[in-house]
């Protein structure tokens, strides 16, 4: 590897746990794209998935069979394997002296781990003791345009409908929806085998369990908890309905956003077209809003539809439709984004 | 045509103007499956889709050129082939003597012009003068199942988020939507045709052109609009985001609705259970909730994920999502169930 560390510091030597996934892909390309100063990078997965070899910086890296004492010798680790996974190797990991970034939900509430959108709350990551999580993909997409409009005008309340892409559910779900489409065209049935429910021009409710007392399913209860968390405001008014759309990569959301005081739709452009992490796509006059397949493969947040919400009188309110891509901001780079910090 | 009236009152002549469109064939199919007590069908399409012949109770009827002189001697004209189509010709229709149900959005606000939903406002049809309009397919979706709820506890404010299918812009966006992601899966290039974006594994803001003052596009004006007029209550507070999702021909929708006193979700599904035209499909033990690909072909809105929206602590706000088939409810069997109530 012949990346060269920012400051004088030896570059940190860097692990993904994962790294056969569809995050984990993102990640690996992340951290070559954005030049990111490693000394060395291992990678980890399951035994099956152990033995192949991935290509980093024009190298071939051999993919490792994980174990505990496989962590040892790493100063970051970048886990984005599922949170059974993280909750059994990321002590390891971080017993072994490595700072771990974990892309799963397995200790995002956590009191003592920081909940990270770099755009939103940088300085949680120096409170870490050893673990940071990377917040739940439509949280993330959420945040990142909504936190610059409550520093200026309190958020009081948000109601949100996701269109959520495939790959949320990993790379095997992305393939079920190619594959299952494919054979809806040709006439073949295709027995569902990762989702519940048929995907090819359908969609349905997030496939996570819904609590029969709220009703409301893990996705959802995610994306309320972790949002307060991430903008600190543990009370902050959130209704959110998840859905699962036939597309493969990139999350959009309709919100509804509530101000503590009376806002415009011009005073949410100028200040989303100055936030970082968000591109304005607001072209009235051509019909060009945000859209997963121009969001796919892009680091930022599109955000468009900005206009008064006309269902509160009060001139507090203001909707808007966002998109992102559910594998880079919503996963592997905001991760690789807090690695970068802890660098940097 | 062997069917007979089901009072003493001659069975009507009855013609469909739009007969070869997505619409009109299920115009079609509602006559025939429902047994409408006609004793004659015409059927009426542009001069390039004129000469063919459908299939009407194992009978072929040609289909006639649209003309003004080829509209008289019939009793009840079913319009389905846009503004334009009906702007030009229902009134020669009316003219003639006819009684139009017109499902294109070209007369539905004028003050005179009964604006149906038979499970809403049946009583309104008794007022027409000719003419009465079938309302926007989202607007129907949505008020056959709010109007229970709202007659037992007035609705104060309704915020939804759309997620159409490719059949409200018609059999060709139908096509597209297949050709466009059969090509996607093959690699090749698909230059978009109908709608203005691509569609393949995309979803974009409802092609219809935006207001640069308000922001919101015709298709959520109408939806605004018309859900007001349906339910007689011409202030009632609505905000609406419409996307266009690649699904064939059923509309969804989320849901967060406001009422004038606190309610429960039990109470909802209760008033549900016993409304016409409703299906209670909100299974959480089986994640089995309302989806296109069930709500397709299928006279009754689906609803489920009925819970209390917790970013409103008052409890009087309750969420949920909701489908149904937007080329029967939404538009071909809403229009047929308005000529049986006419036919009465």
């Amino acid at each position: 590897m012949s990346a060269q560390p920012p400051s004088q510091s030896p570059a940190p030597r860097v692990g993904i746990v994962g790294a056969t996934g569809a995050v984990g892909g993102e990640l690996l390309l992340c951290l070559e794209q954005r030049r990111f100063p490693l000394s060395s990078l291992r990678l980890f997965a399951s035994p099956r998935s152990a033995g192949r070899s991935l290509l980093f910086r024009d190298e071939p890296v051999k993919v490792e069979a994980l174990t505990e004492a496989a962590l040892a010798g790493l100063d970051i680790v970048l886990f984005s394997a599922g949170s059974a996974t993280s909750r059994q190797f990321a002590p390891a990991a971080m017993r072994h002296g490595a700072v771990v970034v974990d892309n799963s939900s397995a200790f995002r509430m956590d009191a003592d781990v920081p909940l990270v959108v770099p755009e939103v709350n940088p300085a949680a990551i120096t409170a870490h003791r050893g673990l940071i999580a990377n917040p739940n993909c439509v949280a993330i997409v959420a945040a990142v345009p909504l936190w610059p409009l409550h520093r200026v005008n309190p958020i009081c309340r948000i109601i949100a409908a996701t269109y959520q892409a495939a790959s949320g559910a990993g790379a095997a779900a992305m393939e079920e929806l190619r594959e299952s489409t494919e054979a809806y065209l040709e006439g073949r049935d295709y027995p569902a085998r990762v989702l519940a429910h048929p995907y090819a021009f359908n969609l349905f409710s997030h496939d996570t369990a819904v609590d029969p007392l709220t009703g409301y399913n893990d996705e959802e209860t995610k994306v309320i908890r972790e949002m307060r968390k991430i903008m600190g405001e543990p009370e902050l008014r959130i209704g959110v309905t998840c859905i699962r759309v036939p597309v493969l990569r990139a999350h959009s959301i309709a919100l509804t956003v509530e101000f503590a005081d009376p806002i415009t739709p011009e005073a949410v452009r100028a200040l989303l077209a100055a936030a970082p992490g968000v591109r304005l796509v607001d072209d009235v006059a051509h019909n060009h809003f945000p859209m997963p397949r121009e969001a796919s493969g892009q680091d930022d947040i599109l955000v468009g539809r900005i206009r008064r919400d006309v269902s509160d009188p009060s001139g507090r309110s203001v909707a808007m439709f966002v998109a992102g891509d559910q594998l880079l901001k919503g996963a592997a780079l905001n991760a690789v984004q807090i690695a970068e910090r802890l660098v940097g």
